[in-house]
């Protein structure tokens, strides 16, 4: 979705989005061989979506159509052969292997998109607030796709420590940009790479110690 | 989303615009802490999605990039504040009491989006039936994606008077343009304020007299 | 869709888009009109949404805006006829008319709308690859919504013979265009009949014979 010729120094960005792509879309292809009774073209479609959902709406929202998907062949060549991935050796592995490999590979998509999502608005000239909306968009998006599809809650709405790991990535990213009075390209791979960490870290740290947000304040029960 | 300096006198509808956003947000937010098990930013991620929803469609459909949403700071502090308000208040709320809210915010969210979404798409140089339908879109837009997310049947399907009043609204935007030969800064206060109080009233004559329209005539039962 | 000023020579995949719509069109308001308790505005709307929908998701893809839907009236008025005609005529067909109905009418609009669609994506400037994608996008997009608008999980996810169809039918398109060395302006009335005659009679093959591709291996059953 970053155009090499148009953002120099983008290579960083461009490989972090494709396995961005790749997590999620085993991610997406194996919830849909698992939970939905799905053939091939099913199980590889879902995976393609939840892999390049959250992209495709972050493009639409800043105007670049069409969208890095259909420009650059690449994300797409990298979320069918998660897809096919799944459909090939996903048998082969128990239901606890599947729950807590499916955990890893989602945590790892959020992070890395909240990463590119972030840069990628910064480096079409968004502002800061917009960035770090955009990057959890591109994170969250492809996985709301998902969980609508397959009839599911969207996991962004329920789940302890999921858009907010995001927002504080994309915000790193930002706040690096800003300090350094750069955009994106600036941002190098340390800024970047410790912004992911971070979003996992927390992402991670949430699933294990069960960690929730506080609902709302409710009212009594009579 | 209507942007100051491009349309100049456009004040009215960005402030009918926000009004419409604190209702959709606080009506959405509302709707989660109750209907949903979520925590407090799914809470206010649901009160923005239905407040802002309804308008980045209608900004996506007449190819107004960046939305308003993202160049405009206003229209996600109000969104976020109805969110909040929500969390820190909403407890308070009876449960007959929140019914009656919701009702009348989402009626009062429902007139305010359709004469501004038809007054936007006037403004964009669309025509007529046109401006008709996006008025209509952007009053029911963030709503559904309301219900979709959580699990419910959109209300815009099902739900006896609701497209109707909007689209009546939409169209009443759209004739005093006509009449007058004015682009939407022309409408004036006036006919604004009449097209959302027809929406408005239609909405809740509806809902207050549970009039539903007819259904599709349905074949004899043998 | 197609803009006659724009793309002279278009006038078959105008004809073929609108055959599209009207057919998707009262397929979304039968389904309508059966599954959920609508009121006609309700079903006349599911009857719009899922005329409209695919074609105004390959439009925002493309960058397309405001989509054909919105410049051409034709669309909007087709797809309109099509959920009247439900409303009067839908209750004197029996249940099981109406299942084939169903069938027949959805196997055509995907067809016309897999041609139409990768047609317009090639006369839009996309490459073989995305033309093919946007032609399966355009095709199954409309149904997916009218799915998920009321509740029940995706066709495209879960039918056997469907996605495959579209996509190879939208494959014919592009190849006969690559072939001939021209645009989708030549790709004249065989090609465009071959590519929709060939995804109509391998959908409904699929229906007939109960064709289901392979799910993916699933891990044994202790």
């Amino acid at each position: 979705m970053v155009d090499d010729e148009r953002v120099p120094g983008s290579t960083l960005l461009l490989v972090l989005d494709l396995v961005g792509v790749l997590a999620f879309a085993v991610d997406g292809a194996l919830t849909a061989s698992r939970t939905a009774r799905l053939d091939v073209i099913g199980v590889i479609t879902l995976g393609v979506i939840t892999a390049l959902g959250g992209g495709i709406m972050r493009d639409l929202l800043i105007g670049r159509v069409p969208p890095a998907t259909f420009s650059d062949w690449r994300y797409l060549a990298v979320a069918a052969t998660g897809g096919v991935l799944v459909c090939v050796f996903g048998h082969r592995m128990g239901r606890r292997r599947v729950a807590r490999t499916l955990t890893v590979l989602d945590a790892a998509g959020l992070s890395l998109f909240a990463v590119t999502g972030a840069g990628t608005a910064l480096a079409a000239g968004l502002g800061p607030v917009q960035a770090i909306l955009l990057g959890g968009l591109t994170a969250v998006g492809g996985g709301t796709l998902r969980d609508l599809l397959t009839g599911r809650s969207p996991q962004v709405l329920s789940s302890g420590l999921y858009a907010v790991p995001a927002l504080l990535g994309a915000a790193v990213v930002v706040l690096s940009a800003q300090v350094t009075h750069t955009d994106v390209v600036g941002i190098g791979s340390v800024w970047a790479v410790v912004a992911a960490g971070l979003c996992f870290a927390l992402r991670m740290l949430g699933v294990v110690r069960r960690i929730d947000l506080p609902g709302p304040r409710q009212p009594p029960v009579p």
